[in-house]
Protein backbone atom coordinates (compact mmCIF):
# COMPACT_ATOMS: atom_id res chain seq x y z
CA UNK A 1 0.00 0.00 0.00
CA UNK A 2 0.90 3.62 -0.54
CA UNK A 3 0.37 6.73 0.07
CA UNK A 4 0.60 10.22 -1.78
CA UNK A 5 -1.19 13.48 -1.97
CA UNK A 6 -4.35 13.81 -3.89
CA UNK A 7 -4.23 15.08 -7.50
CA UNK A 8 -6.79 16.58 -9.31
CA UNK A 9 -7.40 13.45 -11.61
CA UNK A 10 -8.63 11.29 -8.77
CA UNK A 11 -11.45 14.26 -7.85
CA UNK A 12 -14.60 11.19 -9.26
CA UNK A 13 -13.02 8.35 -7.32
CA UNK A 14 -12.58 10.69 -4.12
CA UNK A 15 -16.29 12.22 -4.04
CA UNK A 16 -17.31 8.09 -4.74
CA UNK A 17 -15.32 6.83 -1.68
CA UNK A 18 -17.12 10.28 0.11
CA UNK A 19 -20.75 9.04 -1.25
CA UNK A 20 -20.47 5.77 -0.86
CA UNK A 21 -21.53 5.47 3.20
CA UNK A 22 -24.60 6.13 5.00
CA UNK A 23 -23.87 9.44 6.28
CA UNK A 24 -22.09 10.59 3.09
CA UNK A 25 -25.17 9.53 0.84
CA UNK A 26 -27.04 12.23 2.08
CA UNK A 27 -24.57 14.96 1.37
CA UNK A 28 -22.61 13.93 -1.22
CA UNK A 29 -23.07 14.24 -5.43
CA UNK A 30 -21.18 11.77 -6.71
CA UNK A 31 -22.73 12.49 -10.43
CA UNK A 32 -20.53 13.53 -13.24
CA UNK A 33 -19.58 15.52 -14.66
CA UNK A 34 -18.50 16.58 -11.19
CA UNK A 35 -19.97 19.53 -8.94
CA UNK A 36 -17.82 22.13 -10.09
CA UNK A 37 -17.39 22.97 -6.04
CA UNK A 38 -15.31 19.87 -5.28
CA UNK A 39 -12.52 21.07 -8.47
CA UNK A 40 -12.65 24.75 -6.41
CA UNK A 41 -12.39 22.93 -2.85
CA UNK A 42 -9.53 20.35 -3.68
CA UNK A 43 -7.76 23.97 -4.99
CA UNK A 44 -7.87 25.29 -2.21
CA UNK A 45 -6.75 22.43 -0.40
CA UNK A 46 -3.95 21.57 -2.76
CA UNK A 47 -2.66 24.97 -2.67
CA UNK A 48 -2.00 25.20 1.14
CA UNK A 49 0.83 23.95 2.68
CA UNK A 50 -0.90 23.24 6.06
CA UNK A 51 -3.42 20.81 4.27
CA UNK A 52 -2.53 17.33 2.71
CA UNK A 53 -5.33 15.69 1.24
CA UNK A 54 -4.01 12.25 1.23
CA UNK A 55 -5.32 8.70 -0.32
CA UNK A 56 -4.07 5.41 -0.01
CA UNK A 57 -3.14 3.29 -3.45
CA UNK A 58 -3.08 -0.59 -3.96
CA UNK A 59 -2.65 -2.06 -7.55
CA UNK A 60 -3.62 1.40 -8.87
CA UNK A 61 -7.11 1.56 -7.01
CA UNK A 62 -7.51 4.38 -4.51
CA UNK A 63 -8.50 2.73 -1.36
CA UNK A 64 -8.72 5.00 1.07
CA UNK A 65 -8.21 8.88 2.03
CA UNK A 66 -8.29 11.38 4.45
CA UNK A 67 -7.66 15.02 5.26
CA UNK A 68 -4.50 16.30 7.56
CA UNK A 69 -4.73 19.89 8.60
CA UNK A 70 -1.89 21.27 10.47
CA UNK A 71 -2.48 23.89 12.64
CA UNK A 72 -0.24 26.15 14.89
CA UNK A 73 -1.29 27.45 18.11
CA UNK A 74 -0.10 29.57 20.92
CA UNK A 75 -1.61 26.90 23.60
CA UNK A 76 0.88 23.96 25.07
CA UNK A 77 3.59 26.70 24.71
CA UNK A 78 3.07 26.97 21.11
CA UNK A 79 2.79 24.02 19.40
CA UNK A 80 1.20 22.45 16.47
CA UNK A 81 -1.34 20.03 16.17
CA UNK A 82 -2.30 18.23 13.52
CA UNK A 83 -6.57 17.54 13.02
CA UNK A 84 -7.51 14.84 10.83
CA UNK A 85 -10.96 14.73 8.82
CA UNK A 86 -13.06 13.22 6.24
CA UNK A 87 -11.69 9.46 6.71
CA UNK A 88 -12.91 6.61 4.28
CA UNK A 89 -11.89 3.38 3.79
CA UNK A 90 -13.36 1.92 0.50
CA UNK A 91 -16.12 -0.59 1.67
CA UNK A 92 -14.54 -3.51 -0.66
CA UNK A 93 -11.10 -3.34 1.59
CA UNK A 94 -12.78 -2.91 5.06
CA UNK A 95 -11.75 -5.37 7.87
CA UNK A 96 -7.98 -5.76 6.54
CA UNK A 97 -6.08 -3.56 8.92
CA UNK A 98 -5.87 -0.96 5.90
CA UNK A 99 -7.23 1.89 8.11
CA UNK A 100 -4.55 0.79 11.02
CA UNK A 101 -1.84 0.77 8.32
CA UNK A 102 -2.97 4.28 7.31
CA UNK A 103 -3.11 6.01 10.75
CA UNK A 104 -0.15 5.02 11.63
CA UNK A 105 1.51 6.60 8.34
CA UNK A 106 -0.65 9.48 9.54
CA UNK A 107 0.20 10.05 12.96
CA UNK A 108 4.11 9.62 11.53
CA UNK A 109 3.05 12.59 9.15
CA UNK A 110 2.05 14.41 12.49
CA UNK A 111 5.93 13.44 14.34
CA UNK A 112 7.31 14.85 10.57
CA UNK A 113 5.56 18.35 10.95
CA UNK A 114 5.93 18.36 14.26
CA UNK A 115 3.21 18.17 15.84
CA UNK A 116 2.29 16.95 19.95
CA UNK A 117 -1.13 16.05 19.39
CA UNK A 118 -3.32 14.51 16.44
CA UNK A 119 -7.01 15.44 16.93
CA UNK A 120 -10.42 15.13 14.84
CA UNK A 121 -14.24 13.89 16.54
CA UNK A 122 -16.19 10.91 15.05
CA UNK A 123 -19.72 11.10 14.42
CA UNK A 124 -21.67 9.29 17.49
CA UNK A 125 -23.42 7.46 15.51
CA UNK A 126 -20.68 5.28 14.58
CA UNK A 127 -19.66 3.89 17.77
CA UNK A 128 -17.07 1.34 15.55
CA UNK A 129 -15.42 4.28 14.31
CA UNK A 130 -14.93 5.72 17.99
CA UNK A 131 -14.00 2.20 18.96
CA UNK A 132 -11.18 1.93 16.50
CA UNK A 133 -9.52 5.21 17.19
CA UNK A 134 -9.70 4.43 20.91
CA UNK A 135 -7.79 1.63 20.27
CA UNK A 136 -5.35 3.53 18.38
CA UNK A 137 -4.52 5.16 22.11
CA UNK A 138 -6.84 8.50 20.61
CA UNK A 139 -9.19 9.34 24.07
CA UNK A 140 -12.25 10.46 24.07
CA UNK A 141 -11.77 13.52 26.37
CA UNK A 142 -13.84 16.23 24.68
CA UNK A 143 -16.81 16.96 23.50
CA UNK A 144 -17.47 17.49 19.95
CA UNK A 145 -19.59 20.60 19.23
CA UNK A 146 -21.06 21.93 15.47
CA UNK A 147 -22.84 24.76 14.39
CA UNK A 148 -24.40 24.28 10.82
CA UNK A 149 -24.44 27.80 9.49
CA UNK A 150 -27.54 28.74 7.07
CA UNK B 1 -15.97 46.24 22.96
CA UNK B 2 -13.57 45.72 19.88
CA UNK B 3 -12.18 42.58 17.82
CA UNK B 4 -8.84 42.75 16.24
CA UNK B 5 -6.34 40.50 15.26
CA UNK B 6 -3.69 39.86 17.66
CA UNK B 7 -0.33 41.45 17.70
CA UNK B 8 3.31 40.27 18.68
CA UNK B 9 3.23 42.81 21.72
CA UNK B 10 0.15 41.13 23.23
CA UNK B 11 1.95 38.31 23.41
CA UNK B 12 2.26 38.50 27.46
CA UNK B 13 -0.86 39.29 28.21
CA UNK B 14 -2.22 36.52 25.55
CA UNK B 15 -0.11 33.76 27.67
CA UNK B 16 -1.04 35.63 30.86
CA UNK B 17 -4.83 34.62 29.68
CA UNK B 18 -3.89 31.26 28.94
CA UNK B 19 -2.17 30.60 32.11
CA UNK B 20 -4.83 32.16 34.11
CA UNK B 21 -6.97 28.56 33.99
CA UNK B 22 -7.49 25.41 35.55
CA UNK B 23 -5.82 23.44 32.82
CA UNK B 24 -3.93 26.22 31.04
CA UNK B 25 -1.97 27.01 34.42
CA UNK B 26 -0.64 23.47 34.06
CA UNK B 27 0.67 23.32 30.47
CA UNK B 28 1.58 27.18 29.95
CA UNK B 29 4.56 29.37 31.14
CA UNK B 30 3.75 32.93 31.73
CA UNK B 31 6.62 33.78 33.17
CA UNK B 32 9.01 36.71 31.36
CA UNK B 33 10.92 37.59 29.11
CA UNK B 34 8.38 34.87 27.53
CA UNK B 35 9.32 31.53 26.16
CA UNK B 36 10.61 32.07 22.51
CA UNK B 37 7.91 29.08 21.69
CA UNK B 38 5.28 31.37 22.18
CA UNK B 39 6.68 33.98 19.23
CA UNK B 40 7.57 31.18 16.84
CA UNK B 41 3.89 29.92 17.23
CA UNK B 42 2.46 33.27 16.88
CA UNK B 43 4.69 33.95 13.68
CA UNK B 44 3.09 30.39 12.32
CA UNK B 45 -0.21 32.18 12.71
CA UNK B 46 0.14 35.61 11.51
CA UNK B 47 1.55 34.71 8.68
CA UNK B 48 -1.37 32.24 7.72
CA UNK B 49 -4.25 33.87 5.67
CA UNK B 50 -6.23 30.48 7.20
CA UNK B 51 -5.18 31.78 10.56
CA UNK B 52 -6.63 34.38 13.21
CA UNK B 53 -5.94 34.83 15.96
CA UNK B 54 -8.14 37.02 17.44
CA UNK B 55 -8.27 39.32 20.72
CA UNK B 56 -11.31 41.15 22.10
CA UNK B 57 -10.74 44.57 23.93
CA UNK B 58 -12.55 46.67 25.81
CA UNK B 59 -11.02 50.58 26.95
CA UNK B 60 -7.45 48.96 25.92
CA UNK B 61 -7.32 46.08 28.06
CA UNK B 62 -7.26 42.43 26.01
CA UNK B 63 -10.02 40.91 27.82
CA UNK B 64 -10.58 37.53 25.65
CA UNK B 65 -9.07 35.64 22.98
CA UNK B 66 -9.44 33.02 20.42
CA UNK B 67 -8.37 31.48 17.44
CA UNK B 68 -10.02 30.82 13.99
CA UNK B 69 -9.03 28.24 11.50
CA UNK B 70 -10.87 28.55 8.06
CA UNK B 71 -10.21 24.82 6.42
CA UNK B 72 -11.12 23.83 2.57
CA UNK B 73 -12.69 20.19 2.56
CA UNK B 74 -14.13 17.98 -0.17
CA UNK B 75 -17.16 17.12 2.19
CA UNK B 76 -20.00 18.57 2.32
CA UNK B 77 -19.74 19.36 -1.48
CA UNK B 78 -16.79 21.07 -0.62
CA UNK B 79 -17.21 23.59 1.59
CA UNK B 80 -15.11 25.37 4.15
CA UNK B 81 -15.65 25.21 7.95
CA UNK B 82 -14.40 27.24 10.73
CA UNK B 83 -12.42 25.71 13.86
CA UNK B 84 -12.49 27.59 16.88
CA UNK B 85 -9.59 26.58 19.90
CA UNK B 86 -7.86 28.35 22.16
CA UNK B 87 -10.96 30.64 23.72
CA UNK B 88 -10.49 32.26 26.84
CA UNK B 89 -12.69 35.10 28.41
CA UNK B 90 -10.09 37.39 30.99
CA UNK B 91 -11.38 36.00 34.98
CA UNK B 92 -12.79 39.65 35.75
CA UNK B 93 -14.57 39.64 32.94
CA UNK B 94 -17.03 36.45 32.84
CA UNK B 95 -20.28 36.18 33.14
CA UNK B 96 -21.67 39.64 31.71
CA UNK B 97 -22.11 38.33 27.96
CA UNK B 98 -19.06 38.76 26.02
CA UNK B 99 -18.39 35.51 25.75
CA UNK B 100 -21.61 35.34 23.74
CA UNK B 101 -20.45 38.67 21.98
CA UNK B 102 -17.34 37.68 21.00
CA UNK B 103 -18.69 34.03 19.47
CA UNK B 104 -21.51 36.05 17.99
CA UNK B 105 -18.43 37.98 15.82
CA UNK B 106 -16.19 34.73 15.50
CA UNK B 107 -19.70 33.39 13.39
CA UNK B 108 -20.70 36.37 12.09
CA UNK B 109 -16.91 35.92 10.76
CA UNK B 110 -17.25 32.21 9.69
CA UNK B 111 -20.26 33.81 7.63
CA UNK B 112 -18.00 36.25 5.63
CA UNK B 113 -15.29 33.73 5.05
CA UNK B 114 -18.18 31.23 3.02
CA UNK B 115 -18.31 29.00 6.21
CA UNK B 116 -21.14 26.06 6.51
CA UNK B 117 -19.66 24.58 9.67
CA UNK B 118 -18.42 25.92 12.63
CA UNK B 119 -16.84 23.78 15.22
CA UNK B 120 -15.11 23.48 18.50
CA UNK B 121 -14.61 21.12 20.68
CA UNK B 122 -14.84 21.31 24.71
CA UNK B 123 -13.10 19.01 27.29
CA UNK B 124 -15.38 16.95 29.11
CA UNK B 125 -14.20 18.66 32.54
CA UNK B 126 -15.49 22.11 31.36
CA UNK B 127 -19.50 21.37 31.54
CA UNK B 128 -20.21 25.06 32.28
CA UNK B 129 -18.74 25.90 28.45
CA UNK B 130 -20.32 23.30 27.01
CA UNK B 131 -23.68 24.26 28.04
CA UNK B 132 -22.46 27.84 27.12
CA UNK B 133 -22.05 26.15 23.46
CA UNK B 134 -25.05 24.41 23.43
CA UNK B 135 -27.11 27.32 24.01
CA UNK B 136 -25.43 29.30 21.02
CA UNK B 137 -26.77 26.80 19.02
CA UNK B 138 -24.24 24.24 18.82
CA UNK B 139 -24.61 20.33 19.07
CA UNK B 140 -22.70 18.10 20.88
CA UNK B 141 -22.87 15.44 17.77
CA UNK B 142 -19.41 14.38 17.83
CA UNK B 143 -16.73 12.29 19.67
CA UNK B 144 -13.48 14.49 20.49
CA UNK B 145 -10.60 12.20 20.04
CA UNK B 146 -7.22 13.41 20.96
CA UNK B 147 -4.21 11.39 20.84
CA UNK B 148 -0.86 13.08 23.06
CA UNK B 149 2.47 12.49 20.69
CA UNK B 150 5.62 12.02 22.82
Amino acid sequence: MEFRKARQQDLPALVALLADDALGAQREDASLPLNAAYSGAFSAIDSDPNNELTVAEEGGEIVGMMQLTFIPYLTHKGSWRCLIEGVRIHSGYRGQGLGNTFFQWAIQRAWDRHCTLVQLTSDKQRPGAIRFYENLGFRATHEGLKLQLG
